[in-house]
């Protein structure tokens, strides 16, 4: 199941009731954290980041004599725990009921910080080299940075992979100029929100303020910055509207 | 503000708490109905596809002096109304506080259905060409199916553009095996609901089911049909443990 962004008024009714209904709710830490007042009375196991191979079995295990949640940030179909459980699952053979429960998804969470970056045609990449080979990474960005569409980045920077980041900007240079907005948005719609939004050309500035709970956007050729007088309120990609209409 | 996919139970706690604060709510009344228990005492003013123009600059009008919620099936940033209504704002001046909320997206809330079809990177791509002309639409089509990633394509046909989706699935078949996994998911986590799982080289046979209030997923090369028995359960794109892992 997707908790959303963290904060409990993102969760969707849904999400509620499955965690309401559960006798057992495994995740990481990080993720149990915010929702901590909803697990009183559960048994609940929380784990660090990593070992997901290990919670999808022990989820397994468990949910054949018990009601089990097993949590992931925004929503568990993207970058989450679904695929890995649903393998694993498959694997065992045990005829045992899933639902999956969708969430708010980093990217649209991130998003509405910014006003409206995505808009419409876009693509979410990851940059984390740990299950995906980098020159994979590398054609995939290459490849949708020259389509012109804005881009999310999940795992922009973290331990083991400080160089990944540069990369994906020098694959963005290349198609898109420099003044294409970017904007990173650390910790979206949870504790510790912070959003930095500025452009390609002077993105290397504020890299050193990427980290792992960042994601970052890059605009596609349409966007642009949404300013209200001097202030940069955000990021706007328009969808063509303004070239059918008069407003 | 995004609703998410239809049913009340899907939307987060925050699009609630918004809903009851407004004053007015505009929207399309296919997104109001659904939720109409929540409007009263409320002046409603729905209206019909298209529009979306005069919705917002109706809702940017009332704004100067009410609350107003204007709503988008999904998430608002994604095909949704909050890019055009922040450009309306921008071009009206009126210094307005203007809150982005966003909501389980159309492309998640069918993945859910089906387990875990995306999983990770993947792109959405509109075959509407009522504001992006269709060759910069077949251009990205071609280039996305290129790398092999999942696809959701949203629009995939309505009135007025019944061949997009067979000139979709052309440019998918340049790319992708026969065999790559497909879906159509109709009215996900709204009333009408049902999905079909299908493959690349099958998919004309279902192409009549398509309609307006679908989304259409194509897998990546990685994805795969998921079985229990001889049921097809749903899809599978591997985030790629099992190269790392034993399980």
């Amino acid at each position: 199941m997707g908790l959303g962004p963290g904060k409990k008024e993102y969760m969707t009714g849904r999400a509620l009731a499955v965690i309401a209904e559960a006798e057992i709710v495994l995740g990481h830490s990080t993720y149990l954290e915010p929702i901590k007042s909803l697990l009183e009375g559960k048994q609940v196991i929380s784990s660090s980041m990593g070992k997901e191979v290990d919670r999808a079995s022990q989820a397994i295990d468990l949910a054949k004599t018990h009601k089990v949640a097993i949590v992931s940030g925004g929503d568990a179909g993207i970058y989450g725990m679904a695929s890995i459980v649903l393998e694993v699952l498959e694997h065992d053979g045990a005829e045992i009921e899933v639902e999956v429960v969708p969430g708010v998804t980093a990217a649209t969470a991130a998003a509405s910080l910014l006003g409206s970056p995505l808009s419409g045609d876009y693509a979410t990449l990851s940059l984390s080299d740990l299950l995906t080979p980098l020159e994979v990474i590398e054609h995939r960005l290459d490849t949708i940075f020259s389509v012109g569409i804005p881009v999310v980045l999940y795992n922009p920077k973290s331990r083991g992979r400080p160089h990944n980041f540069a990369i994906a900007v020098s694959h963005a240079r290349h198609h898109l100029a420099g003044t294409t907005p970017v904007a990173i948005v650390k910790n979206a719609l949870r504790e510790g929100e912070q959003t930095i939004i500025t452009t390609l050309e002077e993105i290397e500035d504020h890299e050193s303020e990427i980290d792992m709970h960042s994601v970052v956007i890059i605009g596609g050729t349409e966007s642009r910055i949404w300013r209200r007088g001097d202030d940069v309120k955000g990021i706007i990609t328009p969808r063509g509207y303004h070239k059918k209409y008069v407003y």
